[in-house]
């Protein structure tokens, strides 16, 4: 089997240099970590993803026959766009396969790239059945989203652009879904410069990397219900797994709630839209689950391609995990005057309010009283406590809910 | 008066290579405008904003005596943060006066960077009379937001930048609010290249400077509800409004809605988080504002520091009007089985329920029906209308709602 070499990711690099954007690397010292973060902001890279590299690479790689046969991907999110991409830069056909329940948004992105996009009924592993299928009829190649050389000799690219732009490095923190972007870049990083530290983070939901090194091959995992999707890979890859084991220092995970409050903390702080698996590696550092305290950091924000819904829900949870929206239950006694008591109280606050619901048959209340929900928004904390402080003055004696 | 120049301009450029970030240029191909946009990314500058340049540059033109004597300011927001960076990066002491009604999160950052931060009662105004009271007091230097050469060489230094970055420029579109940004940036480009355009954007609701220039003198306004809050200005400067007037080829105004629009795409698309202000010169793009089409354009993207909670909005009302959250409101008949059926209908078209509000005692319905409000997440109108078709099939007659 072909082994990755620097020459390689070398190659690849001069390769990408017409296609994929040289990605900026910012200092986020806004994100008031322990260690001295830079962020490797793949999100901001055409097609949103880091995987537009390992594609174009795998495809300039191809024989002058097998560019005529066109190229075969399966993929549910980022891997789709980075293909259909690279193969309309390259002027080849391109068909993906996708899960029918795949989000529409994403569906359109890969078109609009120039893919024929063929909706399978069912999962991923459905679509990818079908993809093999199509592939063993029309003789395309198909391009793996991870366990191939040329693939991470792709991804390896971005450790060679992090050399260029920063000085001094001593750790690199790299989301792991099936190992194709930690694999090239691990590879590449140890090849230059042994002593550098190469952290990987895995969804906690979803560790099968994690496992597999552990176990020593890899490992089928079955749970994978977590919202970082671009990395809730089932088993990792052969050739990845080797490259992780040899090159990876250790792999952390990081819960639903952490990666979470980190694409919030990435949207207030660094003006960045980061997906699930995107913000797994600033997720590790904001929680504190490395050892690179007052270290040189570099954390790969892999990709930005989360739904809106979601993203939605992530800013939400987090407005009230930090104070910022609150919801208070109050039982009213049924009598006149009692709703302008309890707006009135919270105007004086300062705080506003967003939503109100007031039911006078709640069958756990006595028959003489109300519940009245109220949402409000407030700045922090502190104004929450003021808004109940000033209600129980009036007389009221709210609870909080969870509306 | 002092006057603005090219060489005032290159001198700020060297003297804020230590201070601030020489901010990406982006190819925003995915934004589908008319146009060839390069998005000029000033929201991921330090401090979130490019605010940082001129008052950086004007810090460092300070005679030594001056510096001594500290440094004074008045923001609700930019201004603030840019101000407190530039004097603790310098090592000067740093008051800011703000209204005290400044969100909580833009406060705190202001202290974060070092400086003294003293809450006024009331307006900007007030906060602004405040300031110039201390600076009396204390002959500190008061920083201007933007009628100063200092602060408007500062600024201009991205236009420098972007000629740097991008070759074939033709047209740059150019938030204003006090107009030292459009003061300084247009300054520079027509001196070094006179037949590019300059464009500036306003909030409609906000269009000091489209009237004053209209006028011939700074007009002040008195409606500024805006959540542009960045560029809420009252009154335009008198040297901004002479360069604006000299330099700039036309300004254009954006709708509120225009401005919520442009800042869900600059998530969905470009996975940038930018603020009403920062916005407005996308929106000027993608709602066709502007004779640019097919032109390659930079539209700088000013700033990111939106308050959560209004990112929060503008993405609900973005999921809405893009056909990706909807609420039916169905007449129900009073007996057993009738949520099922509704239940069933929208399971069946892959719809998602996020909101249920079911209401017994409407006195708009008839006593024998209920009111049921649905609130489902769907993938865009022609799924809403596979869900509606799929309800009237089963009996069901669902009309829209905004609950």
């Amino acid at each position: 089997m072909e082994k990755l070499t620097l020459e390689k990711v070398r190659h690849a690099q001069t390769v990408l240099a017409d296609v994929a954007r040289k990605t900026d690397l910012i200092d986020a010292y806004q994100l008031e970590c322990q260690a001295q973060v830079y962020l490797k902001t793949e999100n901001l890279q055409a097609t949103g993803s880091f995987k537009l590299r390992g594609a174009t690479y795998k495809i300039s790689q191809l024989s002058d026959e097998e560019k005529k046969a066109g190229i075969i991907a399966c993929s549910a999110g980022n891997h789709a766009q980075g293909v259909a991409l690279a193969a309309s830069k390259a002027g080849l056909t391109c068909t993906i396969c996708m899960p029918d329940g795949a989000p529409i948004s994403k569906v359109e992105a890969t078109k609009a790239l120039g893919a024929v996009v063929e909706l399978v009924n069912g999962t991923y592993d459905d679509a990818y059945e079908h993809a093999r299928h199509l592939q063993q009829a029309s003789k395309a190649t198909f391009v793996h989203p991870f366990d191939d050389v040329d693939v991470m000799a792709g991804q390896g690219t971005i450790a060679l652009e992090i050399f260029e732009q920063l000085e001094g490095v001593e750790a690199v923190v790299i989301p792991i879904g099936g190992g194709g972007l930690i694999g090239g870049m691990a590879y590449t990083i140890k090849t230059l410069y042994p002593t550098i530290k190469v952290y990987g983070v895995q969804a906690e939901n979803a560790a099968s990397m994690a496992n597999s090194v552990a176990m020593g091959h890899p490992m089928r995992i079955h749970t994978v219900a977590t919202f970082a999707d671009g990395i809730a890979v089932k088993t990792p890859g052969v050739q990845t797994l080797a490259l992780v084991k040899q090159h990876v220092d250790a792999i952390v995970t990081v819960t639903e709630d952490e990666i979470a409050t980190a694409i919030l903390t990435l949207m207030e702080k660094q003006k960045l839209v980061a997906e699930g698996a995107g913000a797994t590696a600033v997720a590790a550092l904001l929680f504190n689950k490395l050892p690179v305290a007052g270290k040189r950091v570099v954390a790969i924000v892999s990709g930005g391609n989360i739904d809106v819904n979601i993203l939605s829900r992530v800013i939400t949870r987090g407005l009230i995990t930090s104070g910022r929206q609150h919801t208070l239950e109050i039982a009213l006694e049924d009598k006149p005057g009692q709703l302008v008591g309890v707006s009135r109280a919270i105007e004086q606050c300062g705080a506003n309010v967003i939503r109100v619901d007031y039911t006078d048959s709640d069958p756990n209340t006595s028959v003489t009283s109300c519940v009245l929900k109220v949402g409000i928004e407030t700045r922090g904390f502190s104004q929450i406590e003021a808004v109940e402080e000033t209600l129980r003055a009036a007389g009221f004696n709210p609870t909080s809910s969870s509306l």
